[in-house]
């Protein structure tokens, strides 16, 4: 299964989990010193790359989009894609947009991420988050990706319901952080028997497990960054790995991370 | 309108075109003098990029795939993508496959094809195209892409109902060239409102007007293409023209263009 | 000396040459059976590059510019470059604002050319060049370049005045064609000495001999391209080279060229 | 503004800062742990750019160079750059004149360094800063930017007069660091009113403030790196902002940087 | 010499050092804070380079190898390269196997290598080192390079001598680790001499010091890396770096790093 | 068998092929009418690679040469090589000794060729062939490629003994063109048994067949060459086949081509 089951969304279970006297770690919560978070990073890489891979498709008439070939081609103009957040899932999406030769404009708050932004390509511009920027970066876009994931907290509205009427019939919008509750204020969450919804003429797509439809190469991936960790309980070592030790959501018979204790 | 009314297909119409006494000249038989077909172009570029960016998610599992991630990433493998045919439409499948990250290997019998597909990017393969070599790759692929076109005439069955037997379940194909009967054995076209079906566990679309999800890039792509051949017309210059004159299918009252007179 | 004497601007030039008896080739006249102009296209070949490299600090504030950076930087957007025409002069100009970051749009005619343009990075568009997308493009750019070269005759006005008064104050108009009358309506020929100046707060380039900035890499690249033609002269082939033949302007003491004839 | 006023330089206006009794930060001193300068890397990216796009027409006889297209051209040599220095200004400037085409040779000390301007391309040489391979390399050099920029200390000469003295007539320098004292011998500080001056047949761009030629692109990269730290002591952070604290010039009535009281 | 003289198997060596009483500091045991080896890192470039400038003329047919060019070439598949760790000498191996074109598959158990080896092109996969994975990915190679150093210590075997015996014969195993044991059964060390041998029909390279093939080379990049530690201790900064600190193995007549005293 | 048995050079083949009756095409005779040689150039593919793949180690002290890498290396210079001649051969040597790292300087008299050499990236020069100025490239090379191939003629010596006697010893010299005569002075033939000698101090490698050392990779992309045209003559094209026709030595009992007339 791909996707998590947060402990702060399933009280019962926490409390389960209490009783048994277990110590138990969140994939979720596991966090190396420099902030990243390796067990969730893997999924960002699938959920960012599908949002492109999903989204450009969507565009297409028959799914009621604008009729755009995403990437153009000699003679037709390349489509505009505006992805907010270039962390690892925004980043991935920027990657792609930009592989398939779309017009991409990336935001974000931090300076390196920016920097890595525009090293992805010369069809990538790189902005500061400011809110009119992204909100006319995305009424001039034809597909738009959320990507705004704040760890361990609801993703802030950084996209209006009314800025999603001012794009143009047939445009897209990508919701990667729903599982987050969504960075865009038209989104709710949809999984893949019925991934989309129209508002304002607008295509919506927010699965809440977008790496659900890879599971071949999910779990190859994520077994990939989980594996060092196991070999590391394995062997006893955590209490000198401070990641894991991060991780712990229930010791000793209570609940030990700070998030879940509020 | 994108796709074409064939004259051969439709002998009413060509007998009443005939009975009008003009002059028709079809898109798909004007002709450089290099052998390429201008008008036909932009579709095939069109064509040849939706056979990867409709194919990729028809790899997904809720699309009856078997999983993938079809460009792969960091600790997860690159999918095989093979195509048969490069030219404009195989050139160009092989071109997006390969900008997704996948492991992507053309079949081609001309030199000059072959050595454009090789500088496509590290990532392709280019191989004549040798029966046994090509069900070697049809059954190791995740996605194969037909493309062999031959104009004027049907395209040859390159690929058999017993290769594809051998692809693993979940794998797809996308047949381009089943506008003209298709070049894989299993093949029969459908349009967009139900794309695809399944043979032995293989995802099939085979959709005979590729470009008609996109109207807006292919019109743009395609007024680009005939806007020269117009201005010629306008200015009188059919009789200077080899390319639209070979395009004649009508003149005098009577049918011109060879393939139709058989 | 770059540039060239044209003996119909040369009445006087092309009455001596024809009294001395000798057989006068010029370089602009010589041409391959394909139609390229092997002796132009060096200078063609540098008018383009210098289109970028002179116009790119004229965005600067000192030189009346709106104060852009042309490529843009991580927080910064990109500039917008219009190239009109995509022959050799044009091919250039788009190559190197697509190098320094730039978001280039370049218009031509011909499918052969849209394609090259757009292999030429992901930050390039290539479209036909219909008026009212040139003209939209244009009041969009920050810096326009007319590249439109019709051999032996004047080029025509693809960009008019009030195109030009359209764009915002600041942006920079370089106009390749100047030696040929110049693409664009509010072109008039400047030279080094003054290189600039200003209509409608746009700031103009319209130097004729964009090559003579760079003599050394001119002559270089010219004797690479006139030294074949050389030989085959040295060794008595005249009579053999197509090319050197469709080059003669004067012959048994009368004008043998058909464009010096009329 | 761009451009910085330095208090070191202002003592009078120190001592109004510390008269008034506020704590005032500078944008120059604020420093992340790991040892950049936030926000003087964007007015480093502008300036590295800058040296080579307006060092490149420098090379044109016009502007007193010796007639080289830096890139080079198909039949004509590429230029030759040397960058001393591979932080952020010189990494850009190392960055623009490989995009351009040039042969670049870029010096520093730190492996790190070296190993990143290996990847800008293949193009491009990374070398240990010996004293005599610099200048060897400057001897040999069409173009030399100097960016040696050492935070909070005048820059030390690399480059000698003597040097200078080696390079060919036509040849041109520029030296970013100007600002702090400038890395070259024979480098006076210049503004754009008159930006350039000629030493030994070396033309010499030493402009103190690069970045005022692009004030449109330098506010919003500025602002991109500045609003993060806004936001910071806007909401009562600066206690929690090691950088912050590192940046304040004057608290409490006194100097308390420490390269002000010395 | 390149190469280096290791205390640990020089007894004698290491009680004279002691006997003398100065303090010895080993090259390859300076390590700045984040774990990374700067005097090692050159050689180890070298050696990665090296494994596949030296491996690809052993699969030729003069050579004992199985008649096949690395990369491919239009009409011909490319070679497959499989590279087990991804540190500084396999990154650097596997860099130049994607260069040269061929097939490349770079196993290891860090995420942002994984990540680090995908962005060397996309034909490159990025795999974690699973026992099972490397066995088939050897068994399927043409070339495999050995590059599992673990600081300090023996290099484990990774693949075994069955494995080796599984790959067809005329492949090619380079071992760079040899110097540290070896991270493939079947290797034992070699010099240039006699540099090859061959086991089960594969041919193998373990030529304990690599880089002595290139002294010209490797003297430049390893002065580059001396140096600046150099500069530091005759300023008598020993005691201020800690990398250097970190690389005493004698001092005070006794032997100081732990894994001498061991 | 990889290599050719020129018929002109054993004229007892000749008078049996003469005396069977049958109708002889010899591969190396096959001509298109653009003057391609399609059986020839999957055979320039392989030579032109291997000059840089086996030259490459030849500059290794163990081999007798400088001891250089010939990409260089993050604080090492990248070796330089020198191509003469941009046909089919030179251009893989050029497009190899770029991808490694090297500074490429190639030699040609066509524009459209050093147009295309330039494209193969920012580290290939790209000038025409004076005397003067290949020799200098000779004299300042690490590797100098000779790739003067002029088919059916002897190749002309465009590398005298003095210029490769002005290379610094440890240099390396391959002549492709040795089959052909060699187009460097010093060349003498030799086999992949003994492949190198040494002049002045200059290892030569002159191995008339280079391809017979990877002959699993020359048959393939030999077979995808070859089969188009056996399948024109298995269905009795060959008189409608001007290239094939072209290449016909030997018919009617008598000597059909012109070279083998004389």
């Amino acid at each position: 299964m791909f996707g998590y089951l947060h402990l702060a969304a399933n009280p019962d279970l926490a409390a389960t989990l209490c009783a048994i006297g277990l110590t138990a770690i969140a994939f979720e919560t596991v966090q190396e010193n420099n902030g990243t978070l390796p067990l969730l990073a893997p999924m960002s890489d699938i959920a960012g790359r599908l949002s492109i891979q999903l989204g450009a498709p969507l565009l297409h008439q028959p799914q009621g989009g604008k009729g755009l070939l995403l990437g153009g081609l000699p003679g037709a103009e390349r489509g505009r894609v505006t992805v907010i957040g270039a962390g690892t899932a925004g980043g991935n999406a920027a990657r792609v947009a930009a592989a398939l030769g779309a017009d991409v404009t990336v935001f974000d708050r931090k300076r390196e991420r920016l920097v890595a932004m525009r090293d992805l390509g010369e069809n990538v511009n790189a902005l500061y988050a400011y809110p009119d920027t992204v909100a006319e970066a995305v009424s001039g876009a034809d597909l738009v990706v959320g990507a705004v994931l704040i760890p361990g907290a609801r993703a802030p509205h950084v996209v209006s319901a009314e800025q999603i009427r001012a794009m143009q019939a047939g445009s897209v919008v990508v919701d990667i952080s729903v599982d987050q509750g969504g960075c865009i204020e038209t989104t709710r969450p949809t999984d893949y028997r019925d991934p989309t919804y129209v508002v304002d003429d607008v295509v919506h797509l927010a699965v809440t497990n977008l790496p659900g439809a890879v599971p071949r190469s999910a779990s190859q991936a994520l077994s990939a960054a989980v594996t060092p960790y196991l070999l590391t309980l394995a062997a006893g070592g955590l209490a000198d790995s401070p990641a894991l030790r991060h991780g712990i959501n229930v010791q000793a018979g209570a609940l030990a991370h700070p998030a879940l204790r509020q």
